[in-house]
């Protein structure tokens, strides 16, 4: 007899949809536009290899020794003064390097939520921060937007709340940047009503012509908890983020970092450190820009050309993504076996939807990435993806009386 | 207006005292004996190198790129392999890679631990697993134990708690390893009462003598969730620990690693698995003990000259501590500062305790650590705790009526 018990929180663990899709996508022979990885063709390998070396010939013991939980002091210093360049002030001492950006949403759980209490997020919204938040048992709520981001209005009905999450940089799912107007509104409704945000800004560098607005933590420093990363500028594999937060919850973080993983592995960070203290991202992230705006742009001429009356599109200005909504009549989730049996996968947009009362997930979005195939494989893959809707819309005229 | 609220489990959330004392001890000219790090002299560095090196050349682009949340197939398989030879037989389907055995830890009261429930530890115990676990809210139900470890009494007695959290082999902080007898009284204890047992093995392969007895969960794999590390056999800069879980509750596991980190780093889990993978460790880890032997016969030694009389302690057969009670008139934590003034520094034996009603910590007791510091420094460290001792014990009598 054995009586393992879980948590009532182990309820809202589930498993991730896209997990489930991107199993399927790892079959030979399917061009998939459904991945959220960065293309490992961008991973400065040398750079990465020549720092490596470094720190094991230079600081082996310190490399590979137990470390500090708030992380590598350098390389939170190299924080503060990036961000410092991009309007954010802050100090070093408000940096907590992260195992991961999303350690950060696991530890903003930790520290914000309790049972019942209320997050507001956007529809849709990025889904790993869902699936951190959702464990502590919050409430969510769904605010309503526009092609802009959410509305002023909908932050402030969400007074209460223990905070608003946002991405507002080439937001995953859908790509959208909050344009300046909207970034100031949002952040005096938030101010008037008192409500805490959390800016979580994984894609903010990769924008094709024009960097996005500043941060909304430079506006309001605190009242804002920011969340960086290095898994799109350089590499995810090493699991290397940052969170930026208020004087005032900085030690909860930092105890709950410590609890969770005692510190973020400090050779990843000092090679990090290595790697990026004299300026080489500067060179480095334009090449990555560079190249997913040709990505960018060859899904939207294929897009142009490939998708069915009545689908919608916004052309992103950076990031990853487009965010797509099929004509009437098309269910994302039910044609995507379709769509794998063409040979072709994407994200159906359900998994993104904070699934409340309020706010059911609109059945015809869906998400493409552009930035780990070839212009050549995109405009295929979009073809497959246009015949695949067509058929389906075509058998859907057949079938009416 | 900032209206930020903390979750009532942030409360839970607490400055470690071993991590402020640890600050003390880094004041240049100070021999701690307060570290609970392992010696940077056992750390492969030169392997370390040659591995890192080919997995960049042989695997960058996996290796650098997100990954599978359940951790490296062939590192996987290495753990199921490596137990299996100790007696612990599972698959590799049910190792979990965890960014250091304290992710594991988390990840256990994650699942496992609601507000109120009952975790039945030994006290003392692992400080960092009363920190793991603390922030899920449970009551820490203290076993009573002797020398051999718990009592089964003690652990009958718990029945209805989540789980009983365990280190059978050089307890950190008491050194103690449960002998085969007091295992197999422990399991029968527990089966009886279906009381599932965590056990946490850290220091099993830092034997000097003879290996300690085959883990708990060899004997009752359904009913055993077990942690290990390669922090003290490689380097605990790479964040590398693992779990084993019954399949019962693995998928929960997962889902809860995902959503803390969403994988450990696929670089960190390819270069050990390189270093490791054609039998590293069987010349590597005698090396450890061999040096770590020699630094507890230095200990030993020293305690027996300098200790004065009713100083209490067991020569541990493995691991990394001594546990001292000292005589009666003897507070440890309120000798530290004197301890400090004099040039050494221990960890009071308080921080080791969960505070509970029924179970106050012992203020007699403290723990040295032996693997950081040369026979050399040990001999004097000693010496000079012998005399801070006696000096307070004669202090103590002059002031006796």
């Amino acid at each position: 007899m054995t009586a393992w018990q879980l948590a009532r929180r182990a309820e809202r663990l589930n498993p991730s949809t896209i997990r489930e899709i991107l199993k399927i996508t790892e079959r030979p022979g399917i061009v998939s536009l459904a991945g959220g990885l960065p293309s490992a063709d961008t991973f400065p390998v040398e750079a990465m290899r020549v720092a490596t070396e470094r720190v094991l010939r230079e600081q082996p013991r310190e490399a590979l020794q137990y470390a500090a939980s708030e992380g590598l002091g350098p390389l939170r210093e190299w924080v503060a003064a990036e961000l410092g360049s991009q309007g954010l002030r802050c100090e070093a001492g408000q940096v907590l390097i992260t195992t991961g950006s999303q350690q950060g949403l696991d530890l903003v759980g930790k520290v914000l939520i309790d049972p019942g209490s209320t997050v507001a997020v956007e529809s849709p919204t990025y889904l790993g921060a869902l699936q951190a938040f959702a464990p502590y048992e919050p409430e969510f709520h769904a605010l309503e937007g526009d092609d802009e981001g959410p509305r002023p209005e909908a932050v402030r009905a969400a007074r209460g709340a223990r905070f608003v999450y946002l991405l507002p940089n080439f937001q995953n799912p859908t790509g959208r940047v909050l344009p300046e107007a909207r970034r100031l509104a949002l952040l005096a409704a938030a101010q008037a009503v008192g409500l805490p945000l959390v800016e979580d800004n994984p894609y903010g560098d990769l924008w094709f012509d024009a960097p996005p607005p500043a941060p909304l933590a430079a506006r309001w420093p605190e009242g804002v908890l920011y969340l960086g990363s290095f898994s799109k500028v350089l590499t995810p594999g090493f699991r290397l983020g940052y969170l930026v937060a208020p004087p005032a919850l900085y030690p909860k973080l930092l105890q709950a970092k410590q609890a969770a993983d005692l510190h973020t592995p400090g050779i990843n960070q000092r090679v990090v450190h290595e790697v990026i203290k004299n300026g080489f991202l500067d060179q480095h992230v334009p090449t990555i820009r560079a190249r997913y705006a040709a990505q960018c742009a060859a899904m939207a001429e294929a897009l142009q050309r490939h998708m069915p009356e009545g689908t919608e599109w916004q052309r992103p200005q950076g990031g990853m993504f487009f965010w797509l909504r099929l004509p009437a009549g098309c269910d994302a989730m039910a044609l995507l076996p379709q769509a794998v049996a063409q040979g072709i996968a994407y994200v159906p947009g359900a998994a993104f939807y904070a699934h409340t009362a309020n706010n059911p997930a609109d059945p015809r979005t869906l998400r493409l990435s552009f930035v780990t195939l070839s212009p050549d494989d995109i405009a295929s893959g979009v073809a497959t993806l246009g015949k695949v809707l067509r058929a389906h819309l075509d058998g859907t005229r057949e079938d009416a009386p």
